[in-house]
């Protein structure tokens, strides 16, 4: 197994990223191994710093960054050379078995369906996050900006996509879906849940336990809620800044601890025909040691495959 | 003035109601009227029980209510004796100078389109709600749900009526408007936001600052931040839930204790022909209290007919 991390990526690439590799390394078993993308001459100091035997990953140079704030897809043209451009081709190719970067995420959405290619049936990729559980465990919410404006099918298929994750890759047997909206009532909502909750009543393909409201993120009734890429995003920016108010403020609780994104790593893009997993701008090194493990799961629980069987 | 109360909404009505009209009638001068509608049998004995002179109020007996899960149109029409439905009636006949109820939301908007009407060249009135700041001082969201599918020129007039309502009520010269999006570049969204983006940018009618994230909701980017009424919906019950939970979780918080809804009364319906509050429905006599003050406050300020100027 070939795990794919983008070195330079993320403000605080590539120290974090290297750091993060170091810290997976040691949970890895034999035949998983990292794969590091970026500057070697930058890579190589900071492994021998670390007192870090560099036999112990491998290296693919590249010389080009893509920037934070820079166009997505034109950004993916024009540095073929970019660690995020050499990453997608080296998994098109399948000298990867994943890929993950905290970079431009834009371009890291646009590097997947450029490169591995949307997954045939599925209309929309989409970019899911996970969600701590007050109870305890973890949940999933998706869309959460790939598409800011979605069609009801579209909306049935995050369903389908978000299960086979729960199920799969978090290990949460039958998971409860669910459908955010305004209202828990079968005929509250706007335009588009109204048009989405009758085709997810009637699925097969999913468990759809109904409406939830957005006080629900975080309690038991869903597993997996869907939502548009608009919706979704206004949510996870609006929760994540609640955090990080805890954070300042002092307040010390277990649950918040849980809500640290850094626990989790990535988040998945579900919908191309490989792992990929797209990291937070800040990510530490513990943020990236947990998406080097998300990386492993998705390819250990052949997540990709059994999406590609679903939609056959 | 007149200020009227419905006794009958909300989840501890009549009781926290009565508390609540009681609580604030020491800070009403002697020209601001309270008016209570509902069943006098069961007001009466509540004041009585607090020692409080039943001829501090006027009195409305009113004897159906339209329950919290009653079909808002519906109930309208079928219960004219309704505390509701008589508190608009009063309102329209302009023996009310505003009404404010923590009952049936759903009711309340039908109501108010009903009775008083959509003030002239408004496309869609909407729910507003109060938020918190960080640094201090409180800012306005609006649509909170009377709208789940807007369109760009509807989010335009949002800006105007929140400009208004925060200029002239919460007394914020200039405020900053800005359009909740998924991302802060002019180029960001989804199509509803894309398309409102340039309206805003080009209009005069109010201080458009561009566009904010959810992340941006408590800080001062933005005095009045629009959206859709899904979005805001969404939003507003997803940061409740997180005032809740620092509540359960005793985390003690200046700025989590001005989160609490209670202190700011209710959510102004804006864009008709008078002032109408809506209630949370857990509304504590805290609460009324505050969302008669803020009823108050809507009348003398002349909100409306600067609204209703506003469009002409």
């Amino acid at each position: 197994m070939k795990i794919g991390l983008d070195i330079m990526g993320g403000d605080y690439a590539p120290k974090a990223n290297v750091l993060g590799a170091i810290a997976a390394h040691q949970s890895l078993k034999a035949d998983e191994h990292l794969v590091l993308i970026g500057d070697t001459q930058q890579i190589k100091p900071l492994l021998s710093e670390n007192g870090f035997n560099p036999d112990h990953f491998e290296y693919v140079h590249t010389d080009e960054i893509i920037g934070m704030g820079e166009h997505p897809t034109k950004a993916i043209l024009q540095k073929p050379n970019s660690s995020i451009s050499v990453g997608f081709q080296l998994l098109k190719e399948g000298k990867l078995d994943s890929f993950a970067s905290a970079g431009n995420s834009g371009a890291m959405l646009v590097g997947a369906v450029f490169s591995v290619k949307t997954i045939p049936g599925i209309i929309r990729p989409c970019l899911s996050t996970i969600v701590p559980k007050l109870k305890g465990g973890i949940g999933l919410m998706l869309d959460v900006g790939a598409n800011a404006d979605c069609k009801p099918d579209t909306l049935l298929q995050f369903g389908i996509l978000g299960s086979l994750y729960a199920e799969n890759v978090m290990q949460i047997e039958n998971p409860k879906v669910a459908l955010m909206n305004i209202g828990e009532e079968d005929e509250k909502g706007n335009m588009l849940s109204l048009a989405t909750f009758p085709l997810m009543k009637e699925t097969k393909l999913f468990n759809f336990v109904g409406n939830v409201e957005g006080r629900d993120l975080f309690n038991d009734k869903a597993d997996v809620i869907v939502c548009d890429g608009f919706t979704g995003n206004v949510m996870l920016k609006l929760a994540e800044s609640f955090y990080v108010l805890t954070i300042k403020k002092g307040l010390k609780d277990e649950f918040f601890d849980r809500f640290n994104y850094e626990n989790y790593g990535g988040s998945p893009v579900l919908g191309v025909n490989a792992p990929v997993l797209i990291g937070h701008g800040i990510s530490s090194p513990e943020a990236i040691k947990n998406m080097i493990f998300q990386s492993r799961d998705m390819i250990t629980s052949n997540l990709v495959g059994k999406i590609q069987a679903a939609f056959q």
